[in-house]
């Protein structure tokens, strides 16, 4: 049997000895404010534009880690440097959020992208919440109604879609979504709360899952919710499918839906089956429904958040229903991601492998990895973990 | 010593045998015109949509091959359908191109793409000559003005770039245009021609040709054509650089200048040094000149047109200037080129391998992949190394 016990030492220790403190002593921009994100394998800054994507999401996980786990002055100070300089340079004044940044703050992308918004929202709501300050509560407020008012066409003048032309919906934003209506919760009436989880719910469990494909997520749909025999129609995308599920699992036990768990706990294994590389080991990163050849050539490499985000799933739907088969695939995919992605020379863990699972890039961040996948999952990990431990605990002690 | 006569037959037979008829046979449209690029292992279609980057050049294609090898009805028609598809639906009436359209025409992709223009500009350029047809004609001239129009702010509307932020300038349009001033002399003034190739061998030559990083070519420089340390200014695109040596060398051979066709064949070698794979063979995608992590995940696989493309640079550096090096080079793109693209059991060619030289998607066409660099490629080197073997010829005729 294994040692849940000895297991959730594992991930509390490599998020506070090595995750965390590599970001807090790496990261931050001392001099200009924000956080350097583009890391090279030892730590140093090899690039020092900033991307409002990561810089959100390190201000939410310092913040989140204060409000969670500990009143660490050192993280609630590097979340507070943060979030004021995305106040300064993350937006137009009107919280319309950027893509990016250079290292002064000067924007570079415009603010084309919805999900430099979602993270906005999630890291000044934990921010609000950490420090009482309702500067950072109405600014999370502010741009989580401009998600609600551009959301049925993020792009907006962007979009290169012509008037007219096919349409299709996508998975990741009411995804997104599932989670977000939990990290600002406080600040939510209810009302506006139980529609948005109600609407989200409805798209990712109703419409993205498909019975009819013998149980996966597709990422795009018609308008309609019909399927599309188009690329973006045949795309599937296991990792954000299987992060979805822990989304609506922390829904489930929020709500008090055993249904609503279950269903995600079959998803996700369904999503294990459907994704995971028979060969070589790992989840692929893109799929063809109908097996075609895909336009992503980086199909077949495995990265970093598939894989935390699966052993959260894993072991969520472990906890939550006592599945075996859960428990199998937990075992498996924590060898396979401690064994490739953790760096055993150097902090921090490596963000992209090829098929075979050799070091493809050697960063430890970039545009697209910061601080976020690597702690978000060890932290849940450790605390699904030791919650398996505890209960196991009782279970013995009742029997003595 | 090579068996130029044999090698030039091997080269002929590829294009006339295998590949033509391929695209002849498995690309149209007869219900609805056009082509069809995405085509599978075995040539069936496995999606309808177009893209006009890769229908204009298969209009190109079968134009050129029309004017420049045999007068065969069967390319004529085929050319001069997939022009009057692209006349109908390919543009919004004022020669604006779609990025790409559905089976029946209809636009899905708005106009974002200056490529597209350039593209369609050879395409009905070659179509004028084929058919002596002015509509042809007035539709490459037309196309041709728009791109100088635009072509210091190529996306226009589209791009997201925020206003006033660090602007580079890239190596993609000066390239193209040394090409497309060759394909369409016959439509320009000699002022224009002139001035065209003038300014983009400064470009290609002068900027982004960079003798203190050891005579490479970068892909992007800042606005005053200096060095940029962000993702962008350090991309180098070896294939990319090697395909405008040999665009450079048709003009050294136009303008009858051995200065600048010695110093393309300096830059071929300079690049395949550089960008050959020396543990796994083949040459890499993309580069960053300092050695740091690159955003393209895609990196290190080994793409069909790069190597193809080298294959042209190097048998023209050999028959134009005699380089050993050119030749030893060629021998061993060859072997390379012919043991992993050709696929030895279905027609046409892979387009996409991984590191290791392993077929990464089965596809023979695609987004990206038409009938367009293995024809152009295979025509090129069959023409030069038939060259090569009359000159050796002649000289042992000289001995007898």
């Amino acid at each position: 049997m294994m040692d849940f016990r000895k297991l959730a030492a594992q991930y509390e220790s490599e998020l506070l000895d090595n995750v965390l403190p590599f970001w807090l002593n790496k990261s931050q921009d001392h001099e200009f404010g924000g956080y350097f994100t583009c890391l090279d394998r030892e730590g140093n800054v090899f690039d020092t534009d900033k991307f409002i994507w990561l810089q959100a999401r390190e201000v939410y996980m310092f913040s989140t880690m204060y409000n969670k786990l500990e009143q660490n002055k050192e993280w609630l100070d590097c979340a507070v440097q943060g979030a004021e300089f995305l106040l300064k340079h993350g937006h137009d004044g009107e919280c319309n959020w950027y893509f990016s940044l250079d290292r002064l703050g000067n924007p570079l992308v415009e603010p084309y992208n919805i999900f430099s918004y979602t993270f906005a929202t999630i890291a000044f709501g934990q921010l609000s919440m950490a420090t009482g300050n309702e500067t950072y509560a109405q600014i999370a407020k502010k741009t989580f109604d401009k998600i609600l008012e551009t959301r049925d066409n993020p792009k907006g003048k962007w979009s290169k879609a012509a008037v007219g032309s096919r349409q299709l919906k996508n998975f990741a934003l009411p995804m997104i979504l599932c989670n977000l209506a939990l990290e600002i919760e406080h600040l939510l009436s209810p009302q506006i709360l139980d529609k948005l989880v109600e609407d989200c719910l409805q798209e990712v469990m109703d419409v993205f899952y498909r019975p009819e494909l013998g149980g996966i997520v597709v990422e795009n749909v018609t308008m309609e919710g019909d399927l599309s025999d188009t690329f973006d129609g045949r795309l599937v995308n296991p990792g954000h499918a299987i992060e979805a599920m822990w989304f609506i699992m922390d829904l489930g036990v929020r709500l008090q839906r055993e249904d609503l768990i279950a269903k995600a706990v079959k998803i996700t294994l369904n999503m294990m089956e459907y994704g995971w590389d028979k060969e070589y080991g790992g989840i692929f990163y893109f799929m063809d429904r109908l097996g075609r050849p895909l336009q992503q050539l980086e199909w077949d490499q495995k990265l970093w958040w598939v894989h935390v985000e699966a052993l959260v799933a894993l072991s969520k739907g472990y906890q939550l229903t006592g599945s075996k088969a859960c428990l199998d695939w937990f075992q498996k995919v924590h060898d396979y991601t401690w064994s490739h992605f953790k760096d055993q020379d150097y902090p921090e863990w490596f963000g992209y492998l090829n098929r075979r699972g050799e070091v493809l890039l050697p960063l430890k961040g970039g545009k697209w990895k910061g601080c976020f996948h690597v702690p978000r999952a060890l932290y849940q990990c450790w605390k699904t973990l030791d919650t398996i431990a505890n209960k196991q605990n009782q279970a013995l002690s009742s029997l003595v």
